[in-house]
């Protein structure tokens, strides 16, 4: 089995539990449910956004057309003047949830909450004319609003996540369980 | 039930901006957004959920299940042992987006954005069975864990809200706009 996070150190949501408890809540993660993760993540074609509003500091949900780098990392293009584009120049902590619902119970249906730190891609960066094609390759439809001024890509850096795979299906993952197999996906 | 916030205080995303951007993000609110609005809130089944992190301080965004309660205001069920519950007990600022995408552009697809303070109802208190019998009507199966002792109703009280009805349709609406004709649908 790959690396296993140190269930005692992570910071999980159920780190400050009684240990008799976890098993409860969180399976031990294995390579079906790293598959799952990245698989959740990278086919996403939207995802909601959770950022610290900048001025009411309310925690904000919003929807996001999402890209995934050739890293695996996920990216967003969104307008300077939206309030969570303000609110991620303010504060870079974020989170993502991917996963789509269908017929039947909501959460019977997987999902992945990954919480993610911000990186704003200018463009004269490097990495910018690479992030547009990925992204547009994926979403013909923003190439009409791309280069408007005040729209700009952000890299979503994941820090750590946790996959619902359905009823008492919960997985905690790493950054690096997350992103290793991503890599080059970003070019379909 | 909440009372109606001055708009001319609420804090909304675009308070701060300069008048002579406001019209390029935000529409005057007429009776088709307040429908819209009131029907994105009250037919959902499920919706993202965005808090505060207890552990980390980043904000976390979740899959809930939602009912409607008599007055409107968005009612969720939720173990006690999972992120999201401590977090609300933590800080009760939270905030949902209602709206499910289909085919084409996802942000083609009408989405509501709503600011809001959690209450916890406990059982003994006068509004827990007539939240649970709602609730329940709507999500048969809730039925099967409603009654485990770390599952728990709150009722997340809207402050203001932020429709958006596709490119371009933006729309703020106050807390009193988004419930008043909410009332009574939660029987259904």
């Amino acid at each position: 089995m790959a690396e296993t996070p140190n269930r005692e150190n992570a910071k999980s949501p159920t780190a400050e539990m009684p240990a008799a408890d976890k098993p409860k809540l969180l399976r031990d993660t294995d390579d079906d449910a790293r598959a799952l993760a990245r698989k959740l993540l990278g086919d996403a074609r939207h995802m909601a956004l959770a950022v610290i509003d900048a001025e009411t500091g309310f925690p904000a949900a919003s929807r996001v057309l999402t890209g995934i780098d050739a890293d695996g990392v996920p990216v967003i293009l969104v307008s300077g003047l939206a309030g969570h584009t303000k609110a991620l120049d303010s504060d870079p902590r974020c989170s993502l949830l991917a996963g789509e619902t269908g017929k039947g119970d909501p959460l019977a249906h997987p999902r992945i909450m990954a919480q993610c730190l911000a990186q704003r891609i200018t463009r004269d960066s490097e990495d910018y004319e690479r992030i547009r094609k990925i992204f547009i390759a994926r979403h013909h439809k923003a190439k009409l609003y791309v280069d408007f001024p005040d729209f700009r890509f952000y890299r979503l850096v994941p820090q750590s996540a946790l996959l619902n795979g359905g009823f008492g299906r919960a997985f905690a993952l790493s950054a690096s369980e997350l992103l290793a197999e991503n890599r080059g996906k970003g070019e379909k």
